[in-house]
């Protein structure tokens, strides 16, 4: 951040008078420019014991496959988020949503939500995606899975699934794990 | 948005290419400045059958009572960030957190994440506060209560409390209840 987005007048780096860290603050109209972390809402589809993943067509980890997910928007409910990203990338209705997975990726800033729901209509790739299949455990492929979230949320999945329960999960993951990327 | 954070330039509103919907956009840098909800990282924090409330010291609000809650900030955890706000509102530590409501707030662009938890330690008010007390539910200031999100959250607790169960509640509140501002 440069300029101030309300008047245009470059901003300084300051800790405002009662805050207790740096912000960027405009000196020509005041306005102290907050910048907050982002949900991502995503959800974890089943068909029976199967499960929906979208294979990416777009950068990062184009051509990995990742579970229907993208940055939640204004003036929407993270149910609504949910269900419009999986209808962009999948093609998909769903229905029965619950919180599963909550991610904290504090060094990205971002918050994930992922919620867990039944296919409710077929699916075909949206233009984000290269393909949309339904998965059984063993058919999983994780060493083509695109983030750490999704690997996670997987895994969390099959055992939850195997025990009949499925709590909500929470869990920091504050980087990839090592050799994660290196694929 | 009147200018562009990046170069200073004067944005303009549309829809970018391969986007639904219109966004501010920079045509000097092309710069998309992108708009999404906050978090409100929030405590109900249990000592036996009492709750922790916080009256506030600041707008909007002023006087009313409202549990410790405050926007999540960059690079740190959503657990981190219910635990911040308890301790700049009420001094006070807290442990054993679990996520216990989320309110999707779609007309202000807020999701509120509230953390129950226990009291461990002593309490006082911070600088944003008048007064922190604990309070039985007979005792609660149901017509001081500050915000939707505080009334619903102490509704919940108590009807939990008596079944001894505290199950994740998801629910939107899309305008404040008729009348809640009038007093
Ligand atoms: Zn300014
Ligand atoms: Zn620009």
């Amino acid at each position: 951040m440069n300029f101030c987005s309300h008047c245009g007048a470059r901003v300084e780096r300051m800790v405002p008078e009662g805050d207790d860290r740096e912000r960027y603050v405009c000196p020509n109209c005041a306005t102290v420019h907050y910048q907050n972390p982002r949900i991502v809402a995503g959800t974890l589809i089943n068909a029976g014991s199967r499960v929906l993943l979208c294979r990416r067509a777009i950068t990062p980890r184009r051509g990995y496959w990742t579970l229907p997910a993208g940055f939640m928007e204004n003036a929407e409910t993270t149910f609504e988020a949910a269900i419009r990203e999986t209808r962009e990338e999948a093609c998909a209705e769903i229905g029965g949503l619950s919180l599963y997975a909550l991610f904290d990726l504090p060094h990205i800033d971002q918050v994930y939500m992922i919620f867990r729901g039944e296919l409710k209509s077929g699916y075909a790739p949206g233009p984000e995606s290269l393909d949309v299949a339904l998965f059984e455990e063993h058919e999983v492929p994780w060493d083509e899975l695109s983030f750490p979230t999704v690997e996670t949320t997987l895994r969390y999945f099959y055992t939850d699934r195997r025990r009949g329960e499925y709590p909500l999960h929470r869990e920091t993951i504050a980087r990839p794990p090592s050799g994660f990327f290196s694929r």
